[in-house]
């Protein structure tokens, strides 16, 4: 079936370096060829389908291989949430997930001419988002923990756990800065702070590549400057401003050996990131010296046709802007026609396919073994498995700074092993609680306590605390706030529960009988704040957005395209928080947020008020460690909480010109970045010798 | 006493050109000489002095001009408001106004060793900013008449005011574009759209040029973009967004021949505009060719120091970058000291006196007779004051862009005399009036309506209806609402009035009674909405921008330094709206207002809706015309109407790149830009031939 010309050629020799490989490959493509490897058309569950005894791949998937000759990427063959629509029923679990990326890379190579492998492109924002992938707490909630190193080792964990199904790639999102609590994403964002964000970006790309796998970076550049805080906006930024606020973290993980960078919806400067030469050549290549690959955000590159008109021209603009891998674009694989109209050169081309074999060489993929099920009549005589892998993804790099750390382990069972990643979320979760308002001694509950009135839509619930962009968890999963309390309280202790109201809405008839147990409770814990949890009446855009025309999903107040106006909790929470502290027992207030929001001031005195975030599946134990005192309340505000979405922005950054505040309101935030309180009283007084010298 | 060798120099001989003179003059100068011509340090009214039988010129004056030999440029020498202080007891009316400019100018140039006569700089607003000048309606309603003609009409008008009070220059806003209507100078800007802008700016040039007043366009650039709204704030502008909408007016304005324009307070790019080269320069001169001058806003060069480090760094910045003149700076009247530190070469001292010193020449400054009262020994054989005047201003200009227009009028009076300026500004204001909602056939009010109940804070007052930059005015100058209505009634009508609520606050004592007026009437019109009256507790700050710390100043919602966070109406004139139409009786709502307020929704579906913005002192006239069917409403919004500020910003023109709104608030505008209603109706229908052709 292979002629004998192509059994050794130069590109499969292991001890030949990546720049030759590439060379000689390159040589050998024709144009279609070409085009396949800078695309990445499908939804990768698309590409396999249930059958009575396992899954297997679909003829869409081997239509698309056949296509081009090979195809440079699969998107999310893993992915499993509402939009998907992927779930346990007909989903890949850990083991299946490994079994089918087996599958597709022994098809690309045994149904092509020239057997390349395929990148596994997965979504990892806080934890691999895909069946059975341990679900982290959300970028805000790591921002809060000030924390790299811990960040670091979580990373590690769920990189580890991408790996060891076959994936090579993790899309996290690390770039966006909030500048405006409106967007819907704010989640997905670390801080508010350039430098912050950077430490994080960086300790990202290392944790991942640690578990070798290469990370490539949302959003470049610039999307948390949208207008009005809408998802995709266009940003009316200008040089200062993006080099100093929205370039840091970019570079930072540029820097770390970030495997690529994703280009942005918004535009910058008035044209569209993916269309940018300025920010994906000039900035990023020339300037930076960047090797990695551009990847451009899903369907980004077919938004560029209202521009052009057709999508041979959009193609074209965004391969010379610097775009060197599609997600899901139609226009991008008609690549070929764009060459023959002279629209974009063939060297273009063949630089965006270098970099995306490079990529391919770099992490090891020719060396990769299609493993156990390994067809006898297999393409070709390649290394041995292990040690070679690893040798393969760093000795044969040309790109020092890509990749270039440790060794890519043989099996990723290697590294999956030991680790307790949920734990690890845990600890991150327990680190990013975050104390803001303290008054009138509330906390930590005393051990003494034997009533406790646990109230408010997220009391009970498990999903509010996962945040967007995750995947449907097995039963029994997780654990609410309230079942952390119930589990931390001393025993004897009487913990009583009402939800009080719907997250959205300003349905308050539930509202007198939560304040009649608070009343009833020694202290009351009201668990208030927004959602992410997409459900399966939740609508979705053709990216995966969550489609929210006219008013609020259900029990969706943030995430992707769930951006809000005002930033000020629902009425129906009010109305509860206002009742219950009314009734005159003390009352802590904790926010499960992915975004920070206002909140009224309660009619107590005896408060306290914490900021959770999305804190992942065991939010509610690290939630009640702190309550009860076995953990400090050690995370401090990564973004300026505002009073008001009417005195956006408060961003502590923002140029100091001599301008004042507004006349009716004031233009400070509420809580000030970097603010948190603690259970510690620290005192300065006169300094004293502990010991006198002889 | 002026030595025989200075008698005919060729800087004063009419018949020379302008380059020819300047170029005379600025080689004879001194360097301190040549720093006082880009020099403007002193408040004008700090200029002269009351005295029992009329007013004299102060020592500080005459120090001023001795201590450079000369001096660029006097600013507000007729200036009067509560921030100057000035006002009918001590100040310049008409008569004395022109009288001390000719007394400052025979003061230049009787002792200064080269005699050039003084730049007499003047705010002119909206109408000259003086006693007795008169008041038209602030830009904002000028963008509502979408009417260059008429505006510019009454720009000439206006001017005419000034030039016969011996003023040459004219400070207007028009360059900024409303982007934020937080900021509390939304009133001084046109509207949101840079093409109206324009044209506007255009008409302004075009109008005071036909006066012989030359304009120097505020402010450059990107003003309107300052973040959060918030005065004088930087800005995060990038290089399209500041072409496509923020230079368009200073484009038009540059082309129709404007005298000069002003540096801004904010940044751009991270740079002040002041010290900013790349507008200052490279857009300005370079690319546009721009010959008139540059004047920096009141302090912003000495704001420079806190970036500089030191006041002559920060004045060599500001030369450096472009700036011609200084507006009160310290730092300016410093750079002989940098050209000899050689922070700025001497070069570009003399391209900025050579800006100034062309514009005084092509204006005529030099052939300008200090008339009258002009001393026997006078300082030269200048030509006969008629018709040379004219010549002067046209004739010598070798810049054909600026100023050369219709020459200068050679006695004020030819053109101040015969304008009904009141007139002027009564049909501007008329044509400003919009229309926003009309449920329910209100109006045009029945000429057989009997009682009228007219209501609210801005009812029965003249102050709120000026805006800000204005001058004290006479005893019984101007129209109310009330009296406009008063008057405009059938005879035998019954205006009934209560004040219901002040403009600020959350008292609600009074609604009670005024809903009692309006349940009692046939109709109601409530008069609601802003104010930016400065009064005699106003505190200013050295530029005189209201200094409004923590709460709203009374009587003053708006105008400079007086940016809102919230749009909505205060809580007493909302209060007052709920209970007015919850009478069942047809409520009409009159906005007075310098930016677009939110209205929240009346309890009554038979209510109309109108802004009249700032309609000038006769506004009370043009409400009632319009009200009872004596004039359409013509005015079309010129700036969006936000729901609230939660959902800003919401100008039309944004980049619309497949964003979605908000998932709990409408992200639309409540009223669009262009909208505004008619009392006619027009039906389309099938084509008639209204004649059979035979």
């Amino acid at each position: 079936m292979i002629s004998p010309a192509y059994r050794d050629p130069l590109y499969r020799d292991p001890s030949a370096t990546v720049a030759e490989r590439v060379r000689d490959l390159l040589g050998r493509m024709t144009l279609p060829e070409k085009v396949g490897q800078v695309n990445q058309r499908l939804y990768g569950w698309h590409a396999y389908e249930r059958t009575p005894d396992g899954h297997r791949l679909t003829d869409t998937f081997r239509d698309e291989v056949s296509a081009f000759g090979g195809i440079g990427a699969l998107y999310g063959l893993q992915r499993a949430d509402p939009w998907s629509g992927v779930g346990f029923a007909d989903g890949l679990d850990a083991h299946d997930g490994a079994r089918m990326a087996r599958e597709v890379q022994r098809h690309a190579r045994e149904n092509t001419r020239l057997g390349i492998p395929v990148l596994l492109v997965e979504e990892m924002p806080h934890g691999h988002q895909a069946l059975d992938g341990t679900v982290l707490p959300v970028n805000l909630a790591v921002g809060a923990t000030w924390d790299p190193a811990l960040y670091a080792e979580a990373v590690a964990g769920a990189s580890a756990e991408l790996r060891a199904r076959g994936a090579h790639l993790a899309l996290v999102s690390a770039l966006d800065v909030v500048r405006d609590p409106r967007w819907g994403r704010t989640e997905e964002c670390f801080t508010e702070d350039p430098y912050l964000a950077a430490r994080m970006t960086g300790a990202l790309v290392e944790g991942a590549r640690s578990s070798g796998v290469g990370v490539v970076l949302k959003h470049f550049a610039g999307q948390g400057a949208s207008v009005g805080g809408r998802n995709s906006a266009a940003t009316e930024l200008g040089a200062r401003e993006l080099h100093e606020i929205h370039l840091a973290a970019a570079r930072a993980g540029v820097s770390a050996g970030a495997a690529g960078v994703m280009a942005a919806y918004n535009e910058f400067d008035g044209v569209p990131c993916v269309a940018n030469r300025y920010l994906l050549t000039e900035v990023l290549r020339d300037r930076w010296g960047f090797e990695g690959i551009v990847m451009a955000d899903g369907g980004a590159i077919d938004r560029l046709v209202r521009l052009t008109g057709d999508p041979v021209t959009a193609g074209a603009r965004a391969l010379d802007a610097g775009c060197d891998l599609s997600l899901w674009d139609a226009s991008f694989a008609r690549l070929a026609e764009a060459v023959d109209r002279g629209l974009v050169t063939e060297e273009r081309l063949d630089a965006a396919v270098t970099r995306v074999l490079s990529l391919k060489f770099r992490l090891g993929l020719f060396e990769d073994e299609p493993a156990a099920s390994v067809d006898s009549g297999a393409l070709h005589a390649g290394p041995a498995l292990k040690g070679q892998a690893g040798k393969g993804s760093s000795g044969g790099s040309d790109a020092p700074g890509v990749l270039a750390g440790p060794g890519m382990p043989a099996d990723p069972g290697d590294v999956a092993g030991p680790v307790d990643l949920a734990g690890l979320g845990e600890r991150v979760a327990r680190a990013s609680v975050t104390l803001l308002v303290h008054e009138g001694d509330v906390l930590p509950l005393s051990p003494g306590t034997r009533r406790i009135a646990v109230l408010g839509p997220n009391a009970d619930a498990v999903a509010p605390l996962l945040g967007d962009y995750t995947a449907p968890q097995r039963p029994g999963t997780g654990v609410s706030v309230l079942q952390g309390i119930r589990a931390a309280a001393a025993p004897g202790t009487e913990v009583t529960y009402a939800e009080g109201c719907a997250l959205v809405g300003d349905d308050v008839s539930q509202v007198d009988s939560a304040a009649a147990l608070a009343a009833a409770a020694e202290v009351a814990v009201l668990v208030l704040g927004g959602s992410s949890a997409r459900s399966g009446d939740t609508v979705f855009d053709t990216n995966g957005a969550a489609l929210a025309g006219s008013g609020p999903p259900s029990g969706m107040t943030c995430g992707e395209g769930v951006d809000l106006a005002d930033l000020s909790l629902p009425i129906g929470q009010r109305a509860l928080l206002d009742a219950v502290s009314a009734t005159g027992t003390p009352v802590v207030v904790v926010l499960v947020q992915g975004r920070p929001h206002a909140v009224p001031a309660p009619r107590t005195s005896t408060w306290a008020l914490l900021s959770a975030w999305y804190p992942g599946p065991r939010g509610g134990r690290a939630v009640a460690d702190v309550l009860f005192g076995n953990a400090e309340p050690r995370g401090r505000l990564p973004v300026s909480v505002p009073r008001s979405a009417a005195h956006l922005p408060v961003f502590y950054n923002a140029k100091d010109h001599r301008y004042r505040g507004y006349v009716d309101q004031s233009a400070e935030a509420r809580h000030v970045f970097g603010h948190g309180l603690s259970y510690t009283t620290v005192e300065y007084g006169a300094p004293r010798l502990s010991r006198r010298r002889r």
